[in-house]
């Protein structure tokens, strides 16, 4: 418990600390965990995995469903369908560069990808399988993927594990990263990159104390150690007209999984890394458009009132956040001859 | 009416005429109406089109969700998933090859690619969109749309129509298709690409009578012109255990479209390429193996009860008709910066 609530301290003594910005660019590269290396065979057969709908109960929701990496990797919903229509009370969260996150999902109650991974594939009303197990039973029932996961783990005695699994998953996620975005290419010395409007707007969110939480290379908080969440207090200032009209209060964060006081409306610092493409915003996905996002934030968080200037300029520069995303070749899934896994 | 009836006469009459099998390759390329001729900038946008699930009602469900490209064409399930969960009474045909199809659906009751296309968009049980205007709309939501409509209707006064989306999404689907299957290159005279079993099976196939329907380069019938339906009775022999078992005939096929007696229970004859892919079999999806497809195939039309062993060789050749898959690239789909256009 005292761990949990030193966590959110630390979250707000960084609101302090943290106003001279330092800008810093993308890493053209994710870290891997000592346990679960980065290989082409693993990415390979975690793009398959993530892509295919069959480990899901009724066979038609994948990972890419809901965070689709055709878009920006999210779904674009207010919260995403699952399993019978089933929808749940936080919207998606981008996978593209989740892989420099310190902590998965909103209340960050995974630490890693590799944990994350297994989380919504026995959700019940996500993708609705009866335990991984039962997943694990679809996976192996595919002939095609014994050989994937045998080349991507070669030296395992048993490859097709539920954590072998997670692991390809997770490697894929790690090429999920989208460098040279205007802003990395300006940091990066090209001053040309952004125009004067996403300058301003860049100064205008050091200036107005964004840099308080979004701070780092992925604009998501400091470099924190895997699993070492960084949280904040949504909405610090519960009392706005934008609480009433959205409702965000009634969401109590992470303090649903650790019932700790001090986690009540806690919520991991989301990136701003492509914020651009994955609209609605916010936890319960109930604002639609950026430019209200930003005066909320602003007003919930540092209870300020940005003039429509100031909202327009901070647009701009979150839109110089778009980066570069990786080509893929879309997968082969690995076939069923003359069958199928679902009931 | 008289046409509709002269129609089904025709596709009786080949039953008798095709005994004599002619095996032929999968041509490499698909036919293109003359009103719509093929060019890169029409497939890029149809494939963006195809993979986008924000032109179903709810944000997600693309025609690629049923029909996914990155497995059999289809979705392995006996019916699909659609707007709010509901289920179709039909399987998902493949998308494979139906370029090489004289008409589409299973009662045929599409002439073309690109009259299919805008079916499902608006079948309040897929996709679930008003109308297509709605459907445009959002696509008109969507600044990174317009670009690729200019870019695939060069000529156009207003390029973004229902009409040019479904030529572009037609497009895209006739790069569909999947030559040189081990059948192809036999066929072309390479006699090693086919095993022992599976040219038995070739002969079996032939001997049965599966050619009377399974004809031509595509096993779907003869060529026909664009429009005209090959149409078979199923069950042509009603009274059996299957049909009890799979309930085959609750489903009165063409006759639902077009009130005419002579098209009950009459349903375009199916491909058979890439078979293997798209478990469950039938309109209904009831059948879950491909073993039993053929020993049901073979009664419910023939009136022949095949022995295990001819059941086997048939379902090895028919493994032979999974062809080669081209490489896709994944699209990005165009964005909608700071804003959703999903309610």
């Amino acid at each position: 418990m005292y761990f949990k609530r030193t966590l959110l301290v630390s979250s707000l003594m960084a609101v302090s600390l943290s106003v001279a910005a330092q800008w810093e660019a993308l890493p053209e590269a994710a870290p891997s965990p000592a346990d679960n290396p980065m290989s082409e065979a693993k990415v390979v057969l975690g793009q398959a995995l993530f892509m295919d709908p069959r480990f899901s109960k009724d066979g038609n929701i994948s990972c890419n469903s809901c965070h689709n990496v055709m878009s920006g990797g999210d779904d674009n919903r207010p919260n995403s369908i699952g399993f019978h229509d089933q929808r749940g009370g936080r919207s998606a969260p981008t996978v593209w560069n989740a892989a420099f996150q310190s902590v998965q999902f909103w209340d960050g109650r995974a630490a890693t990808l590799e944990e994350q991974a297994k989380g919504p594939v026995t959700n019940p009303i996500e993708m609705g399988m009866e335990n991984l197990d039962a997943a694990m039973a679809r996976v192996k029932a595919i002939p095609g993927y014994a050989p994937l996961f045998t080349a991507a783990f070669p030296d395992a005695k048993d490859a097709m594990t539920e954590d072998n699994a997670a692991k390809a998953v997770a490697a894929y996620e790690r090429t999920l990263i989208t460098p040279n975005s205007p802003y990395d290419k300006y940091v990066k010395g090209d001053k040309s990159a952004m125009n004067a409007q996403q300058i301003k707007g860049m100064n205008t969110f050091a200036e107005v104390g964004c840099t308080a939480c979004h701070s780092g290379a992925n604009f998501s908080g400091p470099k924190m150690e895997t699993g070492q969440p960084f949280l904040m207090k949504f909405p610090t200032f519960p009392d706005t007209e934008y609480d009433k009209k959205y409702q965000f209060s009634a969401d109590l964060g992470r303090y649903e999984v650790t019932k700790n006081e001090a986690d009540k409306h806690a919520f991991r610092v989301p990136t701003l890394r492509n914020i651009a493409l994955t609209a609605p915003y916010f936890h319960n996905g109930a604002v639609g458009h950026l430019d209200e996002a930003v005066k909320v934030m602003a007003k919930t968080q540092l209870g300020k009132d940005l003039s429509a200037e100031q909202a327009a300029d901070l647009v701009a520069f979150l839109n110089a956040l778009t980066g570069e995303f990786p080509e893929q070749t879309m997968p082969r899934l690995p076939a069923t001859p003359g069958f199928t896994v679902i009931q």
